[in-house]
């Protein structure tokens, strides 16, 4: 890959990472706290032009929550299946030099799904050859996302509010109180998610109150445990063939957390670089729209 | 049953419901938001008084938080398997003529539960021949109570924070600002009990944001849609049998969600009159401990 050099910007709720690209390579990369939130109303111009002027005034691709209707400018849904070639078909461009990437949707009477943001590193993993083109993807978070690549495209996905739950559970829930202690993916980690195996989430959890109340479980166990009960049922839900391999877009704890919980789920985790990823199918989108 | 008269108290976290029993009938009875949260620190004895001076000055027999760590006095557990007569012989007396009766836990390594209040409830019902002796209950509300009766004595049971789920996800889940409307026993209810049967509540949770973004679900359904996934995930956790029959010790709106839910996961409720065995219950103890 050859193309024009531009800057590439993930740009999400409370994030933003913008990387400068010459070649297909990375030659400068920055990142703040500038997430949408933090952008005052009509103030996305001027960041935008802010980022431009410190790389040159080039060309931008953005990609990610800049393109919600809470954003910049709303770059709609692609319906999966979608490869990078349906994104960069349907890229939405607000002003002059300017694109923004859609997110992409799935739609049905039986189930609905939305992401924005994840489709570039999702399909950038497989572009870059950090994942095969049939393999199941994981992106944790806040929003876990679970993608089921086919051929290369994006076929079919799944979110979870799992990072959501945890810190409702730990901000709001009469169990935040013990959700004392660090989360690691140690022994209290693993049990929760053992117990995850019930499937019966809303009185696992109910159960966290029971053993403090008895003096069960050590202060300072239970955010661990309540996040193995979380993380659990999240990689039991999708993991339905013994060995399974999962694609993980993850370091760092989630990256532990997750490979832990998958392995004990009956898979295999294999982590991925997400910002390779994101880099990868970013500039993929810029050389296809060239 | 003809035992000498005295006053009973079902003392809850937020509301209070006194009855005055002579003779095994109630011969009066008053309701109050005097819950436990409601009583400053050391005014139990004259919150106490005060209903003693209303109604002739009788003993009484206290039951439900007020017997907790955070209420008058902590009356303690008894472990389950426990009976009425388990109950009446653990009775706590902070005051002379008054008693408090203990919760029930159930412990073990693999998984512990309390309950405190609902137990004279349960094993009420049962003495007063609305239930048999082996039987599955529910009472359901902000912690979901189901136990499992064997020979007339509250043989286990499990607690599931259904009703505390719904609230912190209406109250703090980004998917809140969507659960707007009434919730009914309708068809969006009936709709979240189907789909509760993936046993992925994280994922269908998700989904409610999905379809708001996509256009996909009527302003005001998903309140009920939510309130359906989470009944219907209780209930299909609790009845494995076709065709189970579940007591439920319930009224009104809870009354109404609880049966449409256990139908449609296979089982078959019977309402109980919650007041009723309240009132059995606690006059049995009283009977055996006089």
């Amino acid at each position: 890959m050859s193309g024009a050099a531009f800057i590439a910007v993930d740009w999400g709720t409370t994030n933003r990472r913008a990387y400068l690209i010459e070649g297909g390579e990375v030659v400068a990369t920055e990142r703040d706290d500038m997430g949408i939130l933090s952008v005052p109303p009509g103030g996305f111009p001027a960041a935008v032009a802010g980022l431009r002027e410190r790389h040159g005034g080039l060309p931008m691709l953005l990609a990610g929550m800049v393109g919600s209707n809470r954003g910049w400018h709303d770059a709609g849904y692609v319906l999966a299946p979608a490869s990078l070639a349906d994104l960069a078909a349907r890229l939405v461009s607000p002003e002059e030099g300017v694109a923004i990437v859609p997110g992409v949707c799935r739609d049905g009477d039986e189930r609905q799904d939305v992401m924005r943001g994840e489709e570039v590193q999702l399909l950038g993993a497989v572009a870059a050859g950090l994942a095969p083109g049939d393999a199941l993807l994981c992106q944790p978070g806040t929003h876990a996302k679970w993608a089921l690549m086919k051929d290369g495209a994006l076929a079919d996905f799944i979110t979870a509010m799992t990072g959501e739950m945890f810190a409702l559970l730990k901000g709001h829930a009469l169990i935040g109180s013990e959700m004392t202690g660090e989360v690691e993916a140690d022994a209290d980690f693993r049990k929760g998610v053992e117990a995850s195996a019930d499937r019966d989430l809303l009185s696992a959890l109910f159960g966290v109150r029971a053993a403090a109340v008895l003096g069960r479980r050590a202060p300072g166990a239970a955010a661990a445990y309540v996040s193995g009960l979380l993380i659990g049922s999240d990689c039991r839900a999708r993991i339905t063939l013994p060995g399974q391999q999962v694609h993980l877009l993850a370091d760092g704890l989630l990256a532990r957390l997750y490979s832990a919980a998958i392995a004990i789920a009956g898979g295999q985790a294999v982590v991925v670089d997400s910002h390779a990823s994101f880099v990868a199918g970013i500039t993929r989108i810029w050389d296809i729209k060239a």
